[in-house]
C-alpha cells in the first residue's frame, strides 16, 4: 500500500542509541543497580497543585468539550507569565494552547513552512525536529554549532545558508542537548537577519527557567520581532510535567488564529481539567519551581566538578537546560562504544549524542534528572571506567 | 508574513451557524431558558471508574513521558474490545493511540494523502473533515447522499468519482449528522471499489455504539480488508468522555508504525494517567455505556415522535448516532433563518446543518445529548414555532 511522501522523507528510525536504555532497563530487572541517565525524564513530582486542581476539576465535571472561550483563563495566565518574563506586550488571544510543546513545533512547521521550503535549524539539535520539519514537507539545513564554540552556532553560517526556499529558523535556547544559552547578541544578529530574509524565527524556550550562566533571552521582544517570532514554550521542564503534554505557543495575532484552525483538526484543543491544572501549576510557580533550578544547578556542578580528575572525559559545563554533554573522544572510542561498555561494565546508561547532529560526534547527553546519590554514584563509576580504558590504552 | 498554501486551502472560517449558539448563550446569561441542542456535548458525566483511576494514577506519580511500552497494555485492552466487537484478529501493536479521534483523523490523513491526491468523503460529513484533509495537502471530493436515500451514498457515485490521484475514502459510520448506519452490502460494495483502484478506506467509527437501525458493520473485517482500512475510535462518545481527548486508530502494521512516527512528532502521546483513566473505562463498559445508548434511543423515539404533529416539519428518524436531523424545508425558510427565529423566539438553539454538505440543505441538527425534559420542552417550542410560521404562511 502507498503512503505520503512525507512518511518517506521522516528519517527518525529506530536508533541504536537507545539500545543504551534497553540494557539498563534488563539489568534493573535482574536486579543489578542501574542508573538511567538517557530519557528526558525528572525524578521531580509535578506539583500538588496541579494535581489537587485535577481532581476538583474532574469532581466538577469539566469533561465537556473545550472551547476558545473555555482555553481564555489559561491563555491570560500564560500571556501574563509571558509578558512578566520578557517584557512583551501581548493579548491572551496571541497564545495558542497545544498538547505539549512538541505540538506546538508541528503546527508552528504546518503553519509556516510547506513542500519544498527549507529551514535553517542548529545542531546538535532535539531529535524530533528533523520528522517534525518533514511532516510538514520541509526540509532542515542544519548548521554546525562548534563545541569550540560552546556550542553556539554562528550567525555567519546561518547567513550563508539562507536560500531562496528558506521560510524560517527553528532555534531552542537553552539547547537541547548542549544547553548553551543563546545571547542577546547572537539573537539580534539572528533576528537582523530573519529581517532581511524575510523569514520566521520559532523560538523554543521550554527550558527558558534553566539558564546557568548569563540570562535567557526571547527574541520575540527585539524591534520588529514579535510579528515574525513564535515563542514556544511547555509545563514539561519547568514545572515537572512531561507527561501532562501541556504546551504553547505565542506569535503575531494572524498566526495564532491560523494555530487555532490546525490545533481544532489536530487535538480539538488540550482537556479543560487539564487546563485548570496548569492554571493552577502556573499561579503557584510562575517561572517555573525554584527547588526544581536549583537542584539541576546543583547537579550540574556536582557532576561537572567530580569529572574534572576523570581522565580522557571532557564535561562540557552547560549555561543552561537540563543536559551536560560529556566528550569523549580522548578515549579513542566512538560515543556509542564507549556508552556499551560503561552501561554493560557499570551499569550507568547514556545517550550518545550523535543523533543529535554533527557537532555533538563524540558527545554523551547526560540527563540531569535524577538524586544527588544517582549523580554522584554514575560520576564514581564513569571515572573508574575511564581510568580502566586510559590503563588499557597505556597497555596496548 | 507568508504562511504555508495549505493554511489558504483551510475554509473552516468562523460559521455564521455558530450565531444560533451564541444567541441562545446570552439568553441564558439573561436568565432566560434556553435550551441548547448545538454543540455535540453530552449531558451524561464520564465514568466514575476512569475518574478515580486519574486520582489513582496521579498519586502514584505516573507523570512522566509515556513510552511505546507505557501504552501497551491501553493498546491490549483496546485490540480486545475491536476484535469482540468485529472478529477482526489483531495485535495491539496495530493500535495507535491519538488525542481523540480528531487527531486519528488528522494522523491518518498524513499517513496517507500528500499535495495533489484527493479524497472521496460522502456529504453531510462532520465539519472537521475538509480542513483535516487540506492540512495533509489533500482535497476532498465530496459525495452526495440524498436524503431520499436515508443520507446513505449511492456506491456508483462514489465509483464514478475514483480518478487518478484517489488515494482514500474517508466515511463515518454511524454518520455524523445523519446518522446513517452503512450497511454490509453498501460496505461490502465500497471495500470492492476500494480494491479494485487500490484505496485506502478510512473508517470513522467513534459513533459505533449508538445504532438503533440495523446493525453496526465494520469495513475492516471484510475479505483483504484489514490490509487497506484505518479503522477510528474514541471514547467521546460511547464513555461521555469527549473532553479526554482519548482516540485510536487500527491498521495494517505497516501504517500503525508510521502512524506512531506521526504521534511522536505531532503529540509525543497521550497523558499515562488518561491511558490509566481509558482502560478502566473500557474494562467497565467494553462496548460503551449502556445507559447512554439507551438514553439516546429513547430521546430520539422521544422527539421524532413528538415531532410528528408538527406541521412543516420533518424529522429523519436516525439510523444511529447522537443527533436528529430535521429538515425544515417546508417552511420555506432557509435552515438558518428557521434557526435563527427559532432561538430569538422560543430559545431553543439548534444547529443549521448547511455547513455539513449540500445533502444536509435545508436541514437542522439537533443534538440529543440533554436531558428528556429538554427534548421534550424543544419539541413543543419547535411545534409551536412551526404553526405560527404555518400561520403566517396561511395568511401571506
Ligand atoms: C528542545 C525541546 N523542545 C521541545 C520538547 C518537547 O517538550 P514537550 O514535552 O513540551 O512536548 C523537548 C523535550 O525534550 C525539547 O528538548
Ligand atoms: C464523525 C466524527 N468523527 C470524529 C469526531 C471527533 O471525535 P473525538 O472527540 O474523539 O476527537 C467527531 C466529533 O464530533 C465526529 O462527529
Amino acid at each position: 500500500m502507498r503512503y505520503a511522501s512525507r512518511i518517506r522523507q521522516m528519517t527518525s528510525k529506530a536508533s541504536k542509541a537507545w539500545d543504551i536504555h534497553f540494557i539498563a532497563l534488563e539489568k534493573r530487572a535482574r536486579g543489578e543497580r542501574a542508573i538511567l541517565l538517557t530519557v528526558g525524564n525528572t525524578d521531580f513530582a509535578s506539583p500538588e497543585p496541579a494535581v489537587a486542581a485535577v481532581h476538583k476539576s474532574l469532581a466538577a465535571g469539566r469533561t465537556h468539550y473545550s472551547t476558545s472561550a473555555d482555553s481564555r483563563p489559561l491563555r491570560e495566565v500564560i500571556a501574563r507569565c509571558h509578558a512578566h518574563k520578557t517584557g512583551q506586550m501581548l493579548d491572551a488571544d496571541q497564545v495558542v494552547i497545544t498538547v505539549g510543546a512538541q505540538n506546538a513545533l508541528l503546527s508552528a512547521a504546518l503553519c509556516l513552512v510547506e513542500p519544498g521550503d527549507e529551514v535553517l535549524v542548529p545542531e546538535p539539535m532535539y531529535v524530533t525536529y528533523p520528522d517534525t520539519i518533514a511532516v510538514a514537507g520541509g526540509e532542515i539545513i542544519a548548521i554546525h554549532s562548534p563545541a569550540g564554540n560552546r556550542f553556539h552556532p554562528l550567525v555567519d553560517d546561518l547567513e550563508a545558508a539562507v536560500g531562496p526556499r528558506t521560510r524560517a529558523i527553528f532555534l531552542a535556547t537553552p539547547n537541547n542537548p548542549t544547553g548553551a544559552v543563546y545571547t542577546r547578541e547572537e539573537l539580534s544578529a539572528i533576528a537582523a537577519l530573519c529581517h532581511n530574509r524575510d523569514l520566521w524565527l520559532v523560538s523554543d524556550e521550554v527550558y527558558g527557567e534553566f539558564v546557568y550562566e548569563g540570562r535567557h533571552f526571547s527574541p520575540s521582544i527585539l524591534p520588529g520581532m514579535a510579528e515574525r517570532t513564535i515563542t514556544i514554550g511547555s509545563l514539561s521542564k519547568s514545572h515537572a510535567m512531561p507527561g501532562w503534554r501541556l504546551g504553547w505557543m505565542i506569535g503575531p495575532q494572524e498566526f495564532a488564529n491560523h494555530a487555532n484552525q490546525i490545533a481544532f483538526c489536530s487535538t480539538y484543543g488540550v482537556p479543560t481539567f487539564l487546563q485548570d491544572a496548569a492554571i493552577a501549576a502556573l499561579e503557584r510557580f510562575p517561572h517555573g519551581v525554584p527547588e526544581l533550578q536549583a537542584a539541576y544547578r546543583r547537579r550540574r556542578d556536582r557532576l561537572c566538578d567530580r569529572m574534572k580528575s576523570a581522565p580522557l572525559l571532557c564535561c562540557h559545563r552547560p549555561e543552561g537546560g537540563m543536559f551536560v554533554m560529556l566528550d569523549v573522544r580522548a578515549t579513542g572510542l566512538s560515543a556509542y562504544d564507549f556508552a556499551s561498555g560503561l552501561v554493560l561494565e557499570e551499569g550507568v546508561a547514556i545517550l550518545p549524542a550523535d543523533d543529535f547532529g554533527h557537532s555533538a560526534t563524540g558527545c554523551l547527553r547526560i540527563n540531569l534528572g535524577v538524586a544527588d546519590a544517582e549523580i554522584d554514584e554514575a560520576a564514581l563509576r564513569l571515572s573508574r571506567y575511564a581510568e580502566r580504558i586510559c590503563q588499557h590504552k597505556a597497555v596496548t
